[in-house]
């Protein structure tokens, strides 16, 4: 096949360069502008005087795979941890399609009213590989995103749900000693973001539908147990009744499990978001969970088991991702679990093996 | 306060000691015989031959610290690993009072009248502490322990959840060479132990009692989701009208939950062991399950799971073991945990400092 535009009447002389009509200095000073990087000193006074850029850029430093980037994050993060810490962190979860961004953009406008200061954040893995499933589309949350007072920030990417889920837990320290006090972590219910996140919030927070058999789809098992509280949305119209109902039912299902350490009981609320129905009520439960909780100590209790949690599970990640990048060891992996599927070793003899390759 | 019976009128005179009227060598011939330590491939063709006495000698071998009997230990297991395999192993758990042991004695009598060889073995770490909390006290199996087709196992000790969990799954093993075909796995209803226990069984049966508020108290959160059947026990007399509307409550509750991998709809039952009544149609649910997950697969496709998770779940502890055991990252841990509960570091920092230690 012969080039058309080689015969075309279409066929252009080539032109000569234009002159330029920059100033080739102006472009330098911007470019150079564009790559200077803040110092972990300047980052840490922007984020305290609450200057949204620096904080964004912090967050960017702690989401980086870079050593250097990792380094110099770590060293914002622990200058900041003396201001962190004084928030109320808020994890929400439910299937796709339950609304949770319609949930979020109410209930966040409804806080920022309130005189609160708002960030949202993300932990969905699967985000690397769709490029942003959930709050990747802000523009599903068009009031909040406009707010002054409040901050949204999708989830970082990252290849194991450990990573993410380190990443989120620094994005909190950073966002309160920015002066966030109320932080709002989204998660998909449908797979172990949740345990990760129940594992760094105060109060956990289901969002359920009723109608179209919601009640036997999606939610992982052992989902309903964490939750503190389940909000029934969509609870409007024709849905009402069947709200109404699937209330009754929750409640009944919920007393069927033991007491929670904190000695709270859960509780089931109606709320539409869309119709921006039942929405302070959601925050006053909240708030006597909070003063439960504050008084019998429980809180910081719960706050400092966590970061004990964190602690142990940072070397345990580490540890197997080192152990199962070794290459060795990754060779050897795949005879070994072929020899288990033919049932021609032990899992015990083959982890024998795999460990003397340490 | 003086001892009474020094100043007593009972006080004794010192005895003589009485003459040997035992043979020397006769003894010496037994205690010999005794430390007689018969090789792993004696031990094998003994298992293999159904010699109950081989089997526990294995399984004391299995159940040792020491390297020699753990060596011992698994060369045992590859040469029982084709043998095995061939049962059904069937998890029980259930509040300490549910009557487990009841419910297993005359469920593991009427598995021997219909020609099975029934396995009992048990799961509980707190054995170590309480000397056997569970199974402890065969006693109240009286008819089981007499049985020629039964085989009752209490709970290995052990100082982790991790060790006893490994060393009841390779007993699982040796049972099923020695011809057990039905295993039967006990663990108490409060612990860890339950997950370890679902993974290492077949089907996973949930006793309950109704009234006292059973079903509020001590089971775990998470356990009911686990559970294949739950079995209301101690449905008999005055309780049976209550038994029935906890039936009720808990297939309602279970429809809660969403549909199982296996697509089995987990069921509830009544049942009153102590009367003997239900079982036939406790053990006619394991059937139905069996049949389901043989024809759909789902049973070997479990099992397989099962292995590759126990191959990663010995691996993953003995790195941990290996880790938390060096002795100056059990020092600087606890340093670190301290900074933690000041709040003058972040769990990651800490986890570079102890993972620098490595």
């Amino acid at each position: 096949m012969t080039n058309p535009r080689k015969s075309s009447a279409l066929k252009e002389h080539e032109g000569v360069s234009e002159p330029e009509t920059t100033n080739k200095r102006a472009i330098q000073a911007i470019k150079t502008k564009r790559q200077s990087q803040p110092s972990a000193a300047d980052l840490v006074k922007g984020i305290l005087a609450k200057n949204l850029t620096a904080l964004s850029r912090a967050i960017t430093l702690v989401e980086s795979t870079n050593p250097q980037h990792l380094k110099k994050a770590n060293t914002i993060i622990q200058a900041c941890l003396p201001y962190a810490n004084k928030s109320v962190r808020i994890g929400i979860t439910g299937v796709p399609g339950v609304g949770k961004s319609t949930f979020i953009e109410t209930f966040g406008t409804f806080l920022t009213s309130q005189g609160k200061k708002v960030a949202v954040l993300a932990v969905d893995p699967s985000s690397t590989l769709s490029h942003g499933s959930i709050l990747g589309d802000k523009t599903r949350m068009e009031d909040l995103v406009k707010d002054d007072n409040a901050f949204i920030r999708p989830s970082p990417s990252g290849t194991s749900l450990g990573g993410v889920a380190r990443k989120s837990r620094e994005t909190i320290i950073l966002c309160e000693a920015a002066g966030f006090d109320t932080i709002l972590i989204e998660t998909v219910g449908v797979g172990q973001s949740e345990t990760a996140v129940h594992s760094m919030v105060d109060f956990f927070l289901l969002l359920k539908l009723t109608g179209a058999g919601d009640e036997l789809q999606g939610i992982k098992r052992g989902i309903m147990e964490m939750a503190d509280a389940i909000v029934i949305n969509k609870a409007d119209g024709d849905n009402l009744k069947n709200a109404k109902t699937a209330k009754v039912e929750f409640n009944r299902a919920l007393h069927l499990y033991p007491p929670k350490e904190s000695g709270w009981q859960p509780k089931v609320l109606l709320a539409s978001a869309l119709q921006n129905e039942g929405i302070p009520e959601v925050w006053q439960l909240i708030e006597d969970y909070l003063d439960l909780s504050k008084t019998t100590h429980f809180f910081d209790h719960k706050r400092n088991e966590q970061n004990k949690f964190w602690l142990l599970q940072t070397i345990e990640d580490r540890l197997k991702s080192d152990f199962y990048n070794n290459p060795a060891i990754k060779a050897e992996l795949q005879i070994q679990l072929q020899h288990i599927e033919n049932g021609t070793t032990s899992p015990f003899a083959a982890a024998e093996v795999l460990l003397g390759l340490k």
